[in-house]
């Protein structure tokens, strides 16, 4: 039986073309689903084997709901990422030109990201909401909007055409997808890879975020994400969602979490998984594994006399 | 047979005074020697089982010879610690007063300590050196100076008499001596422990220092003692002398270590003993031992994806 994969439709999304990135997704059922809670609601009932959905955008940011999900919401884990070149084109009916665009729909993330190029060629047009891309591109289709702002390869599934393309204002603009199973054992290292944790601060007390950014800091390990979130539990209750080199499987990050696991009310695990843009970590002097390994075998000698 | 214990000579110091103090010591054959190194060396050679030294003074400060022997010396191991007031007196031939004495000895740390009293009562007397107090005593029986600077425990044994006691200028001054075996298996914890250790530092670097004792700080561990000294291998290259609270046996000491084996080029482990002050330490929230097993526990759990 083929696995399902979910994502966040409907077809034509960013998150469809991020998910046919992921290694299985050729052999896989494809299920689009309406929101962010309702594809990992699907995987943790085990109607899906994995979703995939938009964690951070290097415009936008971080997307709430994924990071809150993921931290508070019953637990699945990350087992791998996709980033994916943000190109927006502005897709219309066959035949029509600039001069017929009067308005424009989107995801409210879309907007912001293509505002210059907007402004400059549909300076008149007005914008309006769509629950994704892909939704404005069916309104476009249906007749009750003129353009839609989406991925070029959306066209094609929805029958319009690209009237222009690459009209988003920042270059090099990268969107963070990540894969989701239910909690698993965590795929092998691959010497490039990422691990995300969530700590919990259950009162706040002077030092607390210092306090664990030393556990990283002092084994030599970088941080590439770091996010504080209310948890929801009351004033002084809070979170950090933090992303950061290294693999749950190396000595180094071991020993970190083990630290954060001490000091912290609450660590929740939430995936080791190869990173996308393949960054080999700087494995600072001291704290290689072996260097773990060695320092254990001298303390067991320090300990039982036997040195 | 009776075990042997060394103690820095000759008979009446205050190293055979603490030595007393030592368990085991009633049973003991007692074997004074001349110099630190030679009763180190005895121990090193078998000579004897256990050898008594004064480690550091809370006036004077530490003694260099004793941390450089078991810093850079042929291993020994500290097993327990002695704290004993400095206490002088001031020893005459009987039938003498104090307008007789015109000459005082000591060895050269007893005169600072008590330079008031001489100043007020002795202002006259001239002082001369003696190898130790116990010699200096010696000396005064013999009728070659009039007046020693001693324990009053050393009066009986040289026949003098107790001019005047408790003639140190600072109160509560204390002498801190260890008893040292061959490497080990230390002794038990006891809840109320100290360890010595020396960490080199091979080639100095920015922040060395910093990196040491945030090992110890992030895990909640008080240093009682630490002392720079170079290593005599070149510019460079130096050593720190640390003590601090806990056994080598608690996770938090244990991890400490570790990390230090880590990011030094080189660790000495001197020695986990009772403290002789029964100082328990405060142990901070995350540290205590069921804290590092259950962490580690934990990271298994998530290890092997059994959460």
């Amino acid at each position: 039986m083929p696995e399902r994969f979910a994502y966040l439709g409907p077809q034509g999304t960013f998150t469809e073309a991020a998910m046919r990135a992921f290694p299985g997704s050729a052999q896989a059922e494809h299920l689009p689903y309406a929101t962010v809670p309702a594809a990992l609601d699907a995987l943790r009932r085990g109607d899906v084997d994995l979703a995939v959905v938009a964690l951070e955008n290097s415009v936008e940011g971080s997307v709430p709901t994924t990071l809150d999900e993921l931290a508070t919401g019953e637990p699945v884990q990350i087992v791998g990422e996709v980033h994916l070149p943000v190109s927006f084109a502005l897709l219309v009916r066959p035949g029509m030109s600039l001069a017929d665009v009067k308005t424009v729909a989107s995801h409210p993330h879309a907007q912001p990201q293509c505002r210059r190029w907007l402004a400059e060629h549909v300076p008149d047009a007005e914008w309006r909401a769509a629950t994704s891309n892909a939704e404005a591109a069916q309104h476009v289709a249906d007749g009750l909007y003129d353009a839609a702002l989406a991925g070029s390869f959306a066209a094609a599934r929805y029958g319009l055409e690209v009237l222009a393309e690459d009209i988003h204002d920042v270059a090099d603009a990268v969107t963070r997808f990540i894969a989701l199973r239910r909690p698993c054992e965590p795929p092998a290292p691959t010497g490039t890879d990422r691990t995300t944790v969530v700590a919990f601060i259950g009162e706040d007390h002077p030092g607390a975020l210092l306090e664990i950014l030393t556990e990283f800091s002092m084994r030599g390990i970088n941080l590439t994400l770091i996010q504080s979130r209310p948890t929801g539990a009351g004033l002084g209750s809070y979170l950090f969602w933090m992303d950061f080199e290294g693999h749950v499987a190396d000595a180094r990050v071991g020993e970190a979490l083990m630290g954060l696991r001490r000091v912290c009310a609450d660590v929740r695990f939430v995936g080791s998984y190869a990173r996308a843009d393949r960054v080999r970590p700087d494995i600072r002097r001291g704290t290689h594994d072996a260097d773990f390994t060695e320092a254990a075998a001298w303390l067991e000698s320090v300990r039982t006399g036997c040195s």
